[in-house]
């Protein structure tokens, strides 16, 4: 089985540990007690995550982390409204394709993939357009790996009283994001990112004033979040079919989280792969695409080398063949690939994969640095 | 965990084999081969149980059933178009509801959840109203547990030249439901019914020509399956995080009912079960709302016996206690409740639960038939 199931170092579905994947050896009646006291425990978890108190309430959805986005997107910004939206990369991109597919009036402030959102240019469109009613950031955008700076965007939107929601992605549970330290209306994450859940259910945590006020917005049905919660705060049930054994693994995944020390336990290990697996890609020759003051903790964009011996696919299978599971490269502006430093990994994995690496470099005839 | 781990009779989650739920103990990588090949393992599959042939193509997607039916409604009507639905329950209601959101045309021809679709309403409806291009039907419709006339509606729409689509959610894998007997452009269903596989994602099995000239309808983009179909035919990727365990669950449960006789076996099982649960329940003294010729072999209602000292929660928990997970009725001309007979449970569970019943009924106080 080894060699059939690798360790990935993706930026998910990640490698989760054996102990949540066990939570998913029994079946749940999703309308029985004993599922609705599990579905409230996450809900309370997720919201202590952020220190939401009573002002936050937390909403999970079905689907991958771009559901529970475009969930959040369709059901805060009302018809009328006017979404910004910091785009740096793949993830910025999606959020305003789902805007105009929402019929939404939407505008973007574009940066390059190698550089973090523009906080000046920001503040200088919030004044200059006061139709502007939401704006949407990627805490990490993980084309890149970049860390976008949450808290000074936070601070202009509050500044200028918009409201604020934040794609969290890749970021949640690893990175800090306090609401009584950052300003935001909504944040988004998923079951299968740095809580090292399987992948399956999305979430938002949502201002509880801002949610009662957003009935009539959400394009769809099931993706209407103010619904969604209204039904769930009333019996404690999913409106449509959960995925059960999905979020007993999730449940599961929290604990272990929490037993870790919560984000800066989980943060700590993470920083501590990164710095393992940069200072090794370095010493192998590789390039970072990102200085380490702009790169999260997450994934790291390494560029392709300069040296026609390299070939992706041939790394890549010959890392998949050793057991490890990378990413393909997502710039437009160059040619890279991904590895990530998050999931149910430590630095014995890291050293494995960088001496993973430095094998298929051997055999792909890649010149070795130093 | 006996006690904790009821055996669920239910429409959905169902209990499934441990065989199935033993697939999730592994992770994937969501871009790797193997996941690419149990992927369209699982697709060629589906197209092949409704004898699909080069005709349809599988678009499966996260999320419950709702999800399926949403995005297969709001992908495959234009906005130029005009919903049709056949409503006698919960499930018609809700296609009318998506329908609203997605700011479609539609219209419903609504009938008494104890009395299937009017196929001459039908008919003169589509006579009547050139507008009409889609109309949708749900095959068995779990509010009541009626078994609707597909095949007779779908003569109605095709004499029509008019487009049919299905939603077989309950009965899909039990049902007979082939493309050479029964014209239809798109059938939804999921993968917790009668394929017996864990929550989590829907199908949409769709002829090819359709979907290819859907382009631009859908209301969302997580929720366009023109959209997640062109890519997976690309690359045999998913667009977005796919649910990676459970759609090893999934595949593992369709070996499963392929083993088992596929479509032939797992209804006659479904029969049995069904046999069983409403001759007991009959002894017991108990009434079912429907007419044997108008029950699927899914989900019985039951009437909630004229008795004073029956009330539904006692009568939950008792079973609950006992290892049963019921569910309420959803009807809203009766107090009622739901058994289901779908799920890994034969003939032994069926006699069991009946036990149960009868022993709940003892402790309540409940006069015993016969």
């Amino acid at each position: 089985m080894a060699s059939q199931e690798p360790l990935l170092l993706t930026p998910g579905p990640l490698t989760t540990s054996r102990r949540v994947r066990a939570a998913m050896s029994r079946d749940w009646g999703s309308r029985d007690q004993d599922f609705i006291e599990l579905n409230a425990d996450i809900r309370r978890r997720l919201v202590g995550l952020i220190d939401g108190g009573d002002a936050f309430t937390a909403i999970p959805l079905q689907g991958s982390g771009s559901f529970i986005v475009e969930a959040t997107l369709g059901t805060l910004v009302p018809k009328t409204g006017k979404l910004l939206v910091m785009n740096n990369g793949a993830y910025g991109a999606r959020m305003m394709t789902m805007a105009r597919y929402h019929g939404r009036d939407c505008v973007s402030i574009d940066g390059p993939e190698d550089q973090p959102n523009d906080v000046d240019a920001l503040a200088a469109a919030l004044r200059d357009d006061p139709a502007i009613s939401h704006v949407a950031a990627v805490y990490c955008e993980t084309t890149s790996g970049i860390l976008n700076d949450i808290e000074s965007m936070a601070k202009a939107v509050a500044a200028h009283g918009r409201s604020f929601m934040i794609d969290a992605m890749s970021a949640f549970g690893a990175l800090p994001l306090s609401a009584k330290d950052i300003a935001f209306d909504a944040v988004m994450a998923s079951s299968n990112k740095c809580l090292e859940g399987v992948p399956g259910m999305g979430f938002a945590l949502v201002r509880k004033s801002v949610i009662a006020q957003a009935q009539g917005n959400a394009p769809a049905l099931v993706l209407d979040l103010a619904e969604q919660v209204k039904a769930m705060d009333k019996n404690g049930q999913w409106r449509f079919t959960p995925p059960t054994h999905v979020m007993a693994a999730f449940r599961e995944a929290m604990i272990a989280h929490e037993e870790e020390g919560g984000v800066a336990g989980r943060g700590a290990r993470y920083r501590e792969n990164c710095a393992i697996l940069c200072d090794g890609m370095a010493k192998l020759g590789f390039t970072q695409l990102l200085p380490p003051a702009l790169q999260a903790p997450i994934i790291v964009t390494f560029k392709e080398p300069d040296d026609p011996a390299f070939e992706f696919n041939r790394f890549y299978d010959g890392l998949r063949a050793r057991g490890f599971a990378i990413y393909p490269g997502k710039l437009t502006v160059a040619p890279s690939f991904r590895i990530g430093c998050i999931g149910h990994l430590g630095a014995d994995e890291m050293h494995a994969a960088l001496a993973a690496v430095r094998d298929v470099m051997s055999d792909m005839g890649l010149k070795l640095a130093a």
